[in-house]
């Protein structure tokens, strides 16, 4: 929808704010309309956001994750398990386990996980660095925190391969029925893999 | 959820891609890990765009809707006819008049509604400008097009009422039937309104 009435700032704006995950034309002119009239303040902090996540973000070299520092604060905390290592795609991945209070060890961040289809591969995805990570003496075992869709599954797959030829011990998170989950309520695939993988 | 993984500038852009609409904590992580992973150069149009919508856009003297230029280019158009102000609530709705091309006055852009729920009332809309602008000697009628919501009706209402009081026809756009509308799929309510109001 070619819009002859809005000036070029604005164009700019939405057409700005489309690039983000998730947001079409509708939302985008919402969203711009929003700050300009009623959030200006707001408009202004997201700008300096931006500008200071760009010039201040780098990864952390030893676990890949947004970082201030050349490493980041949990791959320096000497009370980490280096035995351990546990691989997720983004750091929402990583901050969900770690409010588990289950894992002491180490993590690396895909930032992404392998998705044949719109392109992204091994190379993408910078595993390099990963499996020099995982050359580490201390390490023994590491996780696979990947999602269980058709990409994490892929991106688990071909991880397992590469880390097992280098002699770790390489396992993925369980699947089953979710805490609390009423089996009612639970898709079939689900109550399928709860099945096949029962415990004693 | 307080995470104490996150850098502080990451945290800071998660913070004020939330005060987008519609836009949550888990959105604003994943827009925030896509502008820093797989896409610097939106995050810095983005920036650039906010920094230029906030500095060169303003309000039409005549209209309230943004533009460049004191008066808008709609509003400066010789073509359009001036016995006719349409009363919208946002640019978006403007838009979606000017595309059915059937519309030739002007218009009067309110950039919200009344919500006395959450203390926007007239004072807030700015209704002064709106009320001098139907002074217009040139006026003959105004075509009240806010949303059919509560917050609409009552914004119609309170607007009807300020205006028929100066002598002006006003009018609101009509409900009904949408086009290409089967009657099975269209709620009662609407029904209930196209029978109320059908025509010979």
């Amino acid at each position: 929808m070619q819009d002859p009435l809005q000036p070029q700032p604005l164009a700019e704006l939405v057409a700005a704010l489309r690039r983000l995950p998730g947001v079409g034309v509708k939302s985008a002119r919402r969203m711009a309309y929003h700050l300009l009239q009623h959030d200006r303040p707001g408009a202004e902090r997201l700008g300096q956001a931006l500008q200071q996540a760009l010039s201040q973000l780098r990864h952390c070299e030893r676990c890949n994750t947004f970082t201030e520092e050349p490493v980041c604060a949990l791959c320096t905390n000497p009370r980490r398990d280096p035995s351990q290592l546990c691989v997720v795609e983004s750091p929402a991945d990583q901050n969900m386990i770690e409010a588990s209070h289950t894992y002491q060890g180490l993590y690396y961040v895909l930032m992404g996980r392998l998705a044949p289809l719109s392109g992204v591969g091994p190379d993408e995805l910078h595993f390099g660095p990963l499996l020099e990570r995982a050359a580490d003496p201390a390490l023994r075992e590491v996780i696979l925190a990947t999602s269980f869709t058709a990409e994490g599954d892929v991106t688990a797959h071909y991880l397992a391969e590469a880390l097992r030829s280098r002699g770790l011990v390489v396992t993925r998170l369980a699947r089953g029925v979710p805490a609390g989950g009423e089996l009612e309520y639970v898709d079939a695939g689900t109550i399928a893999w709860a099945l096949a993988e029962r415990r004693s």
